[in-house]
């Protein structure tokens, strides 16, 4: 045995076990009794605590110090790339920062629940800023007098900086404030119908299916949030249902469908690696996105998707599958960023990008964060917000301590975007197959460029590589305003 | 921070992954998608490595000599004898002996599977062979001198010994066999109707009700083979349906219940730590067995059950409460273990204990268990077995390596016996109770004497604290004689 026979032989445990944790977290969304919640939180702390122990290990640091020595093939250096980022990053936080941010959030979480159900944002500022301060440590103590932000960015999307994000939404803002003032001109049909629970998750089934889901390797269960869980053979995804709205339900699950798509699609001998998994937060997203988005949003699925709920449904509310695409794309006025359109989300992310990079910096304290949403979202969205549950305290992420994070999501847009124009360059057939109600082409075409390879490259490489040119946000920008301004005309 | 809060604080974390190791299992006979069989192999592996790992650590037995050196108290007292026990038995099997016993146990599980879907014991009994030589080498590391069924028996009944089994089994055996013979000479009706799965669920959510289970801290899912998972607030029942034999559904439930009821009932004080699991597999059996037999199979129940069952599905098959209630303990020939009746089922546990207490011994090769099995069965049975899995292949314990495990579900028999005529002089209105469908008298006097205790009290103290007088096997039979005696006649 090597040291990198010996490193790989403790990962694959800890990956296994990690999968535990993982399926601990999906039982607690979908199948946990509701007087079980303590015991839970304990049991599930207990796992965290073996997973910590076993990344901060300091045999793990010796034998991967060993390995690099070795190490000959490219797999493998890309291996130890992975498992030298995650010590690191997890040897310098110190064990009780680590254990006091955890245990923090956990009570913030709390908070933030309470004071979004009363809508006061004064009862959550005091322990969001105890939040931002520690997360500031962890961050310097990450960032090794690097930029704190880019440290704590740098765990979701690996490589990623700052100055290539501002540089990203700077071109961005000034063209979706320009589109959104367009889109929300127009006049955007609703449904007006009941659609039965049951039927709409059969639907779900079926267009999980269509789009690739491998249902022997997974299952569909409700959750108040839809997430997507797990890797390999056993990833899980969720879905809700509105009686009066199906289109929560239908793009919720073809959302999480490209999440897991994306992980039962990876290479299986990679299983139980580093490079087992999605490689980054953008890329994972860009999955969803454009299963969502660019197929499921896209005129051609529509048409398709407009005939099979008149199957199923038969009154869907709008009688024509024209009007039928403009439901499915409608623009609106809004505060929440989970139900935003494609042209506005990215302008939601923009905001709190801006107003977490400023926190994180120290450049504005949590008391005056409510007055920056309120302001900067009239600013970007035509009109004020009526109430903190609609502004700042919509999004669970600050409480739990996930700065850094919501990049992300516009950044797997924008990847999305660079992989649909390479996509439609490289599968000319594809609406033809769209209308049939058939994304195959395109899942085939995303398996093969970007779902096989996990972690094995750089998130920019793999999509670098899939779309044959460096990343950009004109293609993404392209897309909306063609789509969009079509129409809004 | 004494040794003994240092060594509970380990413990406590190590209760917390036990319990996240049983909900895995629970998902993998419940929710697993069927494609995710070798990952959570992998998954599971892990898991029983890290617990393995706690149990066996040094540091572990260090604060535990230490603890002993300090308590002062019953209940510290107590905690600290389920560690010692634990901990010794868990060090004296040399670690490369543990991890063959695994590899061979799954392997000899799959094996067993498959020969007994040939109905072919030849198949099966070379690794048979082998899982014997390993757990005799098991119990010999166990034993250290001492008799090597016993020592495997220990694990699952603490204390009992083989002596008193064998004088047990002595006393039960000729007055059940007389009582079988009795019993088989009678006509018992069948019910002949259909019985919806969804209104079975439904009965089966109202018994488990009634019968105390908690909902609010479990749930209820469908499993091949019924079972009862976790402990404290996430104790989880499965149950299974077959729409011509409600009796199947409802019975599993009520015994399944039992168990549950046990777990739930624990003293909250000893969560996480040895004391907030039940004590042994015998007494958790005496709790499901009294649920399941003394008090739902009893005639006072079975009178509201057919009133129930008339209002759910109108016509049940019989048109009476007698004919009813013959039905639900209708004596007949049959092979499985796990199918038998309250008469029969004590027969085949004897079998099964002599034929392993003779294979850990020695004295029987594998070569021969088959043509011992058939032998031995008729003469307590009084017919052939027809074939290997009616027989000798019908039980998954062997393959897996549970060897000492059969004796307990007749000692849950005979501690439910002790048990159920103590409670008729404790609670004598309970038949007027039991006829309204209301077991609460029976399930909140077991509850204060046996389930909220846990593992404070030895098994032997618990039967004896609860009744009032030692341990016999003359309640469970005179209760056996008087039941089936007057259906018999």
């Amino acid at each position: 045995m090597t040291a990198c026979d010996d490193l790989m032989a403790l990962e694959r445990e800890t990956q296994a076990l990690a999968q535990v944790a993982g399926r601990l977290g999906w039982d607690q969304e979908t199948m946990m009794p509701r007087g079980a919640a303590d015991q839970r939180a304990e049991e599930s702390g207990a796992m965290q605590a073996v997973l910590h122990a076993r990344r901060t290990d300091a045999r793990r640091g010796d034998l991967l110090a060993a390995a690099e020595g070795e190490a000959t093939d490219d797999i493998a250096r890309a291996q130890l790339r992975r498992i030298r980022r995650d010590f690191d990053r997890a040897t310098r936080v110190p064990a009780d920062l680590a254990v006091a941010v955890a245990r923090l959030t956990s009570r913030a979480q709390g908070q933030w629940a309470e004071a979004r159900a009363a809508d006061d944002y004064a009862a959550f500022a005091p322990v969001l800023a105890e939040v931002v301060r520690l997360k500031r440590e962890e961050a310097a103590a990450l960032a090794r007098g690097g930029d704190l932000y880019e440290a704590l960015l740098d765990e979701y999307e690996p490589g990623m900086t700052v100055a290539r994000l501002d540089a990203m939404f700077a071109e961005m803002r000034p063209r979706l404030v320009s589109l959104r003032a367009r889109a929300l001109a127009a006049e955007w049909p609703m449904l007006d119908a009941h659609f039965d629970e049951q039927a709409q998750l059969r639907l779900a089934r079926e267009l999980a299916r269509r789009f690739g889901y491998d249902f022997a390797r997974g299952r569909l269960d409700m959750a108040v949030h839809p997430f997507s869980s797990g890797s390999g053979d056993d990833v899980r995804i969720t879905t809700r249902v509105s009686e009066s709205d199906p289109f929560n339900c239908i793009y919720s699950t073809i959302h999480e469908v490209g999440h897991a798509c994306y992980e039962q699609a990876i290479d299986p001998a990679y299983r139980f690696t580093p490079l087992g998994q999605g490689v980054s937060m953008g890329v994972h997203e860009s999955q969803s996105r454009i299963y969502e988005n660019q197929l499921g949003r896209g005129r051609a699925f529509c048409g398709w998707l407009y005939r099979r709920m008149r199957e199923i449904f038969d009154d869907v509310g709008v009688t024509d599958e024209d009007s039928f695409y403009r439901a499915v794309n409608r623009v609106h006025r809004g505060y929440i960023r989970t139900e935003s359109d494609e042209v506005q989300y990215n302008l939601h992310i923009m905001l709190r990008y801006d107003l977490e990079r400023a926190l994180i910096a120290g450049d504005l304290v949590t008391d005056d964060l409510e007055a920056a949403w309120n302001d900067r979202f009239v600013a970007d969205f035509g009109y004020p917000v009526d109430r903190a549950s609609n502004g700042v305290l919509q999004d669970v992420h600050w409480s739990v301590g996930l700065f850094g994070y919501f990049p992300t999501y516009s950044l797997g847009n924008v990847y999305a975007g660079c992989l649909h124009a390479a996509m439609r360059r490289a599968v000319p057939e594809l609406d033809e197959r769209l209308a049939q109600g058939d994304p195959g082409v395109a899942t085939a075409w995303l398996r093969a460029g970007v779902q096989r390879h996990g972690g094995r490259h750089e998130p920019d490489e793999v999509i670098g590589n899939a779309c044959g040119q460096a990343l950009a946000a004109e293609p993404l920008l392209s897309y909306l305003e063609e789509k969009f301004g079509a129409l809004a005309e």
